[in-house]
């Protein structure tokens, strides 16, 4: 409880403050602010307390995203990319691995990423061209990756490579970025965003010793694909977060102002406009717990997963643009962040996987249960 | 589990053929069918089992309605009306009047309706001019009631009349529709949504005994307000049973045709047009169960039953009709029932509070919630 | 200018009280309601003057069809097919064939449909399976028409069909409808539209003269191609004239009654969302009258037709739901007619061509002309 | 011609990349760009002939600023604000002031600016408070103005300022901004459109010659709401290019990417999608060029503004919106320009009268001529 509050203010007091920063002067994630989330335990959200971490489940990192995507969507997705990476690192990477990277990484003194998607090659696992070679003691990855959030700041990557043909041939390395080889890229110019960092690097024959693979060939494709779910329901609940703040910051300004001797929302008009929104709002959020809950579960939240996603991301951009409309010419002054939202909630469009790509899960399910 | 098979089967085998029977001849629900739903048991779904009913909750109700409005939004609203009647005079009726009349409402040998709205008043029941005056032995009604459901059938009918200004002074009366004054009126001409039997009746002074008054003024105005949350829900559980039934059909047709050697469905085109409406289907289903929730648990629902109501019927036309133009002008075949669904349809956004209503309910939350 | 007087007042006398015992009783326009129109001189509006027509150019012919669709979209779509297929015959057919029929169906005495579509084929006309055999002294016809406008009440239809392989093979033949082998199908059993008439036939080795053989392979095909723009924009001018009727009967309804002591429409709730109907309408109506100038200044109107069929569709179904939410539950009384027309408009959307062909004729010319 | 091709190298070469430094630097634009486009002659073009201008009708306005908005809108928004404000000057103002600011002003080496509205006030006439107090051979000027657009960088102002009460008291008078007392306030902090240099100023008993009172009182109210539907319709027209270079920068990629051995734009999905986005453009452009024609033909077109500007700036937004989607993460690089669009045409909503205004003017017309 008294973490929460912590939290909260941490928040409100630096997030908020370092976003509009952020967006202003393009900004990714710093190693400061890491390391002071890193200082409320928050990078070992999901880590077993044995290891260090908080020990959370997932359930709870959905409840807890709340506080930091109604600052910034964009900040949210960085950092708990950061703790989904200290998570996998301290449950799968080998003792030697662990031991010299795992405290640093709860702290934020060092940060990781992960490495999947390549230039030109959308999020196409079949397509994969980062390739590992099998050496002495070791394997030489060979490639390049490109849309990698906190690309530009991190110290290792969790590198996806085919060691063979087909996506059971792909396996997880986690590559040092200081090793001879890698070349790490500008980050992409971005205009929104920011605080992700995306970015790509550059494996020119890098040296990978054994027990830095982490998920074995025929391991790699089918954890990423059950992570996927986790991805994209946190992504829906960062959209309605946003929104919420959206729409908490829309009404407040339209009942402060009067038209016609009525507050603004004391007409029908407006009303009835952010009565859509705040409809939408809740169907995402029953959409997303829905997903949370059958994923901490341990059921199948694929399709839960997918119609979350596409609600929220569909519904945060609807709803976000609507409130600057309520709000009048107001709502693009840089000081209600509404247009930092709404560009940083289109990249819940793409992350993940596209909407269209949910569409065709969705499809594929009513091919599949609707059509007997 | 036995029962259920047996509702199902009731369902598809009757109710189906009835309704569209119904929907080209203009029938409301007949006795015949009511007694036939009552031999099922189901008008006493909610009914104590003390009182000879299934005693089934608010939940269950809203998860049985789904057999139904499969087959047929309007069957369903009527039948469902007749047995909440039932209830409640099951349970606030006085001794006399429940043992006049229960067991033959229980077997659909009566029938019982409620009349609150009235010409030209909306649901505005601070305009009601339907009034109560008190005489020896009893009251004397005099009104008019219009848009009642069950109306061109029902042999009791719950009146709400005024026997004092003020919604406070609002009191309910069962009136038998075969006493002195009472004209019952014409059905309505609806060009949709006929087996609801909706019409009219108006009450040239007339005599209800003081054991007919089932809600005291003071209580009636306080009950119906808590019943219309209820209500709401039922009404988005019927929108999401027939936009599931309407998906279904569409799913089912275009998977069966092929276009360019595939199947339609596995075309991108309408394969994203469906998954758009499976997908407000989820969200629909999420806040009708939540407030069924919230209702089932005691408590205070109007918030969840306003998102439900609006977010569902608005979502069953929209996808109603989406559904109608994947599978081409086969859509408009009588076959396919999509035409009655959509004109059916089309009453949940009037029904219990139209949708105008719960924009104003959504409204009124935000302003007192949001506005801080 | 009379002779426009006399047209409306028939649409509004004649028509009007047609259409709606023709949905009440599932009626196709009937041969009386035919004669009635062809006494106007209507079922010649476009045949040349010398030839015993109107002979008014084909943006007359949209701006007319105005009066007619108001009443009835259906009834519209009925009466231009006959007066289409008296232009046909009075341009193209022989003179043997225009002497014995050109009268009589200038007068309404005899009717002639078109015949292109087919059960299960769609529209797609590489796919025609109906074929026609050269004999001595005409063609033997075999096959099986569907969806065909006044279909159950024809006396003469202008069949395509294969007298070769490909789309250049195809010819289109005049059948009288009385000729041995000819099987007339029963009306497809429509939930919507029935003033179109709609139904199939059914051609056993039918005996057609070479005489009425009208369009010859490798005219037909071609004919056919110039022809279905103006049909497109055709139904776009329909659904135009049936959303503004709509809209008037909305806008006067809630002008009409109050709420709060205003008129429904002085509130800004109902008064937004018809001035959305309003601008659709008006859209829709430009890009309507661009393509029938287009067509009638002899240019290319293939984008311009699919445009304006496409918009004019949708925006009719979507503005006409509109003005039902904002009328209330009267909306769905037969008296109102809106559920009449929602249910027509619903065949706007497939009727020569679907949106969905739309949407491919709109992408291709993106990608030809957009992807420099 | 000749002309025509200078001016659009002058947007590619010049324009585009000045906009997007702009959106980069948050910069207004410049003076030396002012002064660029003035060395074109578009500074003057409406300006008549015998005074310096090109003379160009308000259609070829339209048509001009095609070239301008593709590129930007925020900077098409200021460089027609300055024009306008130059033709004004050159028809309107006493010949003292034109001889002293007109060539400096056509020659873009002195910028003028509308103020109209103020803090807080909106665009609402009725509660102006600036006021001008007669005095011997003046008039002493005091209030505040705010969202002037090139109010950062403007040398003279035109003022609404109240001389008696009423909307008939409102005059506008020049102001010199480097007179004593005037207070340019610093640029509004906004997060879009900073071309437009929007920004404010006080006056604190500023002293106005009579000759720079251009619009006397009576007159200045009446010039306002005339010219308010060319303004209207000018911000249409900039939605509709806008828009159009989007789709083209989204059907190029789409066109250029492939998925599955098919280009994105071969598929279904995404070819709907920008169909759809096809569509209502063609709709805004011709309700654009609908309402231009009636103004050049001078004709009234207050509801044909209306329809215009709603419907332009909700596609345009709709539009982008939908390419970017289609593009993928793509989308958000700075080089597509998509999101500066995006944001910029969050402006079109509020402008010249926000959506809602032109939501209450259909409403309007519907109440006075579809109600009888």
């Amino acid at each position: 409880m008294e973490a929460l509050a912590g939290i909260e203010a941490f928040c409100s007091d630096v997030i908020e403050p370092f976003a509009r920063n952020a967006a202003a002067d393009r900004l990714p994630v710093s190693r400061k602010l890491a390391k002071a989330w890193g200082d409320l335990g928050m990078l070992g959200l999901q880590t077993p307390r044995e290891l260090g971490g908080l020990g959370a489940s997932y359930f709870a990192k959905i409840s807890m995203v709340h506080a930091l995507a109604r600052r910034s969507f964009a900040t949210a997705f960085s950092l708990n990319n950061m703790q989904s990476l200290v998570y996998i690192i301290a449950t799968r990477a080998a003792d030697e691995v662990r031991e010299q990277h795992l405290s640093r990484l709860l702290q934020g003194d060092a940060i990781a990423s992960v490495g999947i998607t390549e230039p030109n090659g959308g999020s196409d696992l079949a397509n994969m061209r980062t390739n590992a070679t099998k050496v002495s003691g070791g394997w030489v990855v060979f490639g390049e990756k490109a849309w990698i959030t906190n690309a530009t700041i991190c110290d290792l990557m969790l590198v996806s490579a085919q060691t063979a043909t087909g996506t059971r041939g792909i396996g997880r390395f986690i590559v040092d970025m200081s090793s001879p080889g890698v070349e790490r890229l500008p980050a992409h110019p971005m205009a929104v965003g920011h605080p992700a960092g995306l970015g790509g690097a550059r494996f020119d024959r890098v040296f990978v010793p054994d027990s830095y693979l982490v998920d074995a060939p025929g391991e790699a494709f089918r954890l990423g694909m059950s992570a996927i779910n986790g991805a994209r329901t946190h992504v829906a609940a960062m959209c309605v977060a946003t929104l919420q703040q959206s729409l908490a910051t829309a009404v407040r300004y339209c009942v402060g102002r009067e038209a016609f001797g009525k507050s603004l929302l004391n007409h029908q008009g407006l009303k009835w406009d952010l009565a859509d929104v705040a409809n939408r709002l809740e169907a995402a959020n029953l959409l997303t717990y829905r997903a949370a809950e059958r994923i901490a579960d341990g059921c199948d939240a694929t399709l839960a997963a997918a119609h979350a996603k596409k609600f929220a991301a569909e519904s945060a951009l609807f709803g976000v643009e609507r409130c600057m409309q309520a709000m009048g010419a107001c709502a693009v002054l840089e000081s209600t962040s509404l247009v930092r939202h709404l560009g940083d909630l289109k990249l819940a469009g793409y992350a993940d996987g596209t909407t269209e790509m949910q569409n065709e899960r969705i499809g594929a399910f009513l091919i599949e249960h609707y059509a007997d």
